[in-house]
């Protein structure tokens, strides 16, 4: 998997097309579906060509393009749309900030789309970004696989809103559905912070560190991938493009809803996983508190007693007390008496 | 007790009635009261049908809906009172944030209702949805059991200003009876802070940090619970739908502003958990600090006197001291004298 | 002392009044001063019934209303002038938030007294309510005892502002007197902290943080009590009643000025005190490092020495070195190098 | 050096004169420049009658008066220019915030004068208020000795702008002195956090703590003096008084962007001594993790050694080894393979 | 190299230029480009008189001046062109704040240029500032070198967007490819920053800490010296400047999305290091506790022993156990009970 950089773009002009992020090595693939609220065709691996047909204001046209990183075919489908050269500038670099932006009849809104975190601990994300205008919608994913199965499976029902109402209600029903994917992952990070909340009151232990710093680091990286499609959204509400209808803009008031929800969460995560860090790095502290009270009292109790077996085994010509009869059990409980003091001190300072 | 969680709506189109929140498994039940000032009738167990002619514009009606996991029901309910079906997918989403709508000739509000904490400890809250027209409100609830019985006795005094202005002025008792109710969960939290605190300042003792950490973790749900109702108040007062009297605006500002005061005590609160935090860590340095005193004190006095023990205790043929006459009590008290010395030096650092 | 709490309202109708906050047992006292330029008259122990007489409009009159808690005579007094419902239900509300109101002819302000600390470490305060109209003003204190005394000297003399200007005059005299001792309660906190810092680095006592706590609990106290007040004067200049005389909002933006220069002397102060808990700390760190330093010194030193006296102290029946003529001597020798080895290396290191 | 204080003024009527600040015991004194483009009288001792001259409207004068302490003189010199009440009591009050107010054809502004810093590590800083009509402007200073010496000289060259433009421009000149004066403060404080930088980085001391947190409070307390100050120049251009010319707008919108500047200077290093204190702390953890590491490695190594010097130090009658040819080298022999495995042990955990 | 500071500008006149930074020591330098869309004429070392022919409406030119601690030719060449006395002030003062000015005909810029990080470690960075008529665009830098060569040999090609569009568009390409720059110094950040983080979770060393420093002093500067410039394109698009194409602005706006993307990335970066610091203390603590438990495990297992040891090593003539037949092999396996005993308690509380 290679890599290329924003830098790789340093002084080019504006409009060039440079891919940038990273490189899937895969081929372009565009399918196309045309509905009206009668019919609908599905149609795979259409050539470029053929997707101008789309153009026809007879029906409604969704087409999808996986595989940006191809610019040459992104820039022919493109031009062949009059899609602005700035917006093709950022449609295959894959590292842009979610905005919206309209002229004339387009519109343009780019995201990220979070797979499902399913079997992966890592959160997978992907640039999507949509341009539509009256009668068609071309979409542009970085690689084949997305979250719109089931909306697709949903359009094919000829009773499905989508059907009825215009391209911008199925901009939104994508958006929605990118949305409610974020709620997932949100809700996976979630489960991860309760688990790991529990392992860590029970016992300490180094791993858990890593953990934290890891949940961190996605609730971090959700929260910079979801926040700035909410301000695109809002966006969109105050220019109000023309070809958006009016009913439209309620449904994406209630996405924007969506999003602020779902970063309430995160910063609720985010703040959760402080208070576990704070949690860990006391508990370290108790245990090294702990640690410290053993030795201290074992020494304590020992190295006294030590010293008075030390001087008994001094080899002076005249020490009176070793030739006495009872020295010997005398100084045994001498010891065992200051060992009893010893531990009935500690006991009265509740070391243990 | 099952959840279904946000995800389970995902890729749903809008005005999808799915519940998302913990399933209580309880039937749903529908209560009603009819008043105008003159009379007053309570309904138990009402049939949905049965509950239109609360449409009648001949008196107030104030409908209470329990058991919003239900769907169908909801569903059967709203599309008799021709409510917007995003507002019927919020009703059954108990995880949605509270917020205010209004549209033509109705108002909705949701909001969380916080049960008394009398003998739990933990924070139960419950959303409650509310949709009200001019002779109309239905509150919604997630199950039996509400802090609304104090409003319902006073109902039934004709005196009472609820019988005698609208159902909008009805909406606001229901919010400043639950806001009230905030206030009781604040207080709470406080006792148990300044409880904690005095037992901190007591003694150090490792589970006051899980309980330090339970009640900031009260708190922040609190706050989020709490915080977005204000936000909806002042939306009513900014977007002022026209079913709302003027003087009922007057009274919401003052919801608002206790509010307002809620959320001042709690970030006093968090702010002074996190005093008792640092407080905590500190005390559990001072005693580490303690501990290691002890074990140098007792180390650094019988180290060096047990070595002195030892070399008298070598058994080199030529040692002169050892058949010295006066050999044994010079060195024990030297001994003495080191050990009195460490213990003064030790008094002067201020080591105990 | 009782305390009544928020929480005794819950359910209760708007406009029912009920004591909240600290209950002194005092009965209520109503005194009465009626000014003109020309002349002045106070009266102790009014009865309600003759206050009505203030009314008149031929001078102007302060009412002061001692003792809140008793809710009976202050709704006798505040229904004798028509004063607003929910007025009378903050003006008995000692926790209430300060804050601004007008209506009509009448305006309402309440705020915390901070009584001087003369003697006492805590922070006494009390809520002071005023409603004044053109030509009366009246303020309920919760007990006898203020801080309007020298106002009240002021007013006798014929030639005082006080005299010349309208009831707002009067009103913003004493909003003035009031965050002028304000200003005394920081200095105070400022006069603590400043003993304190001196205090931490003479010497680290454990004390120490127990004082900086408390003073840290002082400081979000007074910035808790003051701050609203500033809004509330803001919300006078904004809303600008009709009865306050253009002059006075002049005077009224100076008291504005004034308590942002004292809530910024308090953040100060905050962060100072902040500052002190980490030089708390590090001293702590510092303390428990010469402790370590001393025993590692110690241990390193004589625990070598003690084994190499060991050494000679078993008791083979072969050791040859302890027939030597200088074992003894040698031994001790090289006992010595060691240790002044020992203490030059640590010397090298910095250790003392 | 008395102070006399905030709270000293508890409860006087608006407009009394009450000095508050450090007592200079310094005597007033005013000193006077007439000037127009063609000549410039510099008058020292000006008595305050004499100084009504200045009025005349044939040239423009500067009048500075030094010694607010002095308020009878203040307050003479005010009245006779007609300077309203409550600006007399802010300027005699140096402890005010910095701020602009204007009315009819005064303008007044008070800020923060700091002195150069060449010889002292002290921030000492002082209250210079200003006072200025179309042709006259009164500085006062609280005692002798300011920073505006160089503009004086340029004055007295008849090319300077200063002589050509009005008042409003020498008050604009007078500012950016002041302002370029803080400059000189915060190049002073970076210096010296520079130094302590790298001093950290060389050896820990603790001395060092006291330094950084001199070093804070000397960031926030310039913070605090020079932040206000533009405000208060960013009221000028919003209230844009009469008097003031179109030209001078301009410049002091650079005297604000400096302004911004320096703050943005002391929070970088806020932020600077932050990491300081993080780098110190850390720096003494790794001293304490040094001094533990050496005690371990000791103890580990010589007290396993010494127990076994200590099992043949046992008088058992019978004890087979003590009599071993070979047993003296025997133990030596185990003792050195102990200890050298031990050691490397300790090598291959990295421990030194 | 020596350095002017702003000090250095105490008490002068506005617009009296003195050069404030690093002084390189180089002299001026002086460079034109002369194009239409027909030609293109670059002229190296060109004298300020002749410069004047750039005046010429006939074509665009682009003077490019280094070295600007040259003040004399920085004044001949504004004074030439009639650039405002401040203006010249600021672009002499290298430590200015990126801004943004225009005045009648004139455009002002200036901003901080960020030299490519291949091989050193520092961050390198420059002033350069611009101003622009309908027909001039001078840039001046502080020495020579720049990252604009791309840009120059992408002007040659006749067909260059930059040689049809006017000067307010070559000025975006110069903002624009400067902000480019800005990307390569946050990717070289990145990078550093993943390199140490995974030498951090492998292995704790001290040198760690300053590297987590240098890297966060770094991500502070450049912040520092990024965010300002998106303020001053945000206020080009206030102000609108007629000189400015409405097409150019549209160019802009891409540019300020840009660096918020880069200020996004540099505050990913610092909460990123702040983790790292995190992690670094809590590594540190972890070893601490290492540590301290080997000592304890060794002390407690070995100290009780020795004590057993010296008990029988003291001479008392009456000690019956060493005359005992299995005196010293009893011993021995109680010594060796004591240590499995302890070992087993270790084990069991997971010591090791």
């Amino acid at each position: 998997m290679k890599k290329s950089r924003s830098s790789s773009k340093v002084g080019l002009p504006p409009g060039t097309l440079v891919h940038i992020g990273v490189r899937h090595k895969v081929p372009s693939d565009l399918s196309l579906i045309h509905f009206t609220s009668d019919k609908l065709i599905a149609e795979q691996d259409v050539s470029i060509k053929k997707c101008v047909t789309a153009l026809d204001e007879s029906n409604y046209s969704w087409a999808n393009f996986d595989g940006v990183e191809n610019v040459k075919e992104v820039a022919a489908l493109c031009n062949t749309f009059a899609i602005h050269k700035l917006w093709q500038e950022d449609i295959v670099n894959t590292h842009h900030r979610p905005k919206f932006e309209f002229e004339r009849s387009q519109v343009y809104i780019t995201f990220k789309m979070i797979h499902p975190l399913s079997t992966t601990t890592e959160i997978v994300h992907e640039q999507v970004s949509m341009v539509f205008s009256k009668y068609w919608l071309i979409s542009f994913q970085e690689r084949k696989g997305d979250v719109f199965e089931g909306l697709r499976d949903r359009m094919r029902n000829p009773e499905a809103n989508m059907r009825k109402n215009g391209v911008d209600y199925l901009a939104y029903r994508i958006l929605d559905t990118v949305v409610d994917n974020y709620f997932l992952s949100t809700e996976f990070l979630q489960d991860k912070i309760t688990i790991l909340e529990e392992e860590i009151w029970e016992n300490y232990q180094k791993e858990h560190l890593i953990r934290i710093q890891t949940l961190k680091k996605q609730a971090v990286l959700l929260r910079k991938l979801i926040l700035p499609l909410r301000e695109a959204i809002l966006n969109i509400s105050k220019e109000s493009p023309a070809i958006i209808q009016e009913n439209t803009f309620r449904y994406l008031k209630d996405v924007s809803d969506n999003i602020i929800h779902i970063i309430d969460s995160i910063d609720h995560q985010k703040e959760h996983l402080n208070s576990l860090m704070d949690a860990y790095n006391t508990a370290g502290n108790n245990r090294m508190n702990e640690v410290m009270q053993m030795l201290t009292i074992v020494s304590t109790i020992f190295i006294p007693l030590t010293f008075v077996a030390g001087i008994y085994g001094m080899n002076f010509v005249l020490m009176p007390e070793l030739n006495w009869n009872y020295g010997y059990p005398t100084v045994i409980a001498a010891m065992v008496c200051l060992a009893v003091g010893m531990v009935l001190y500690f006991k009265k300072r509740k070391w243990f």
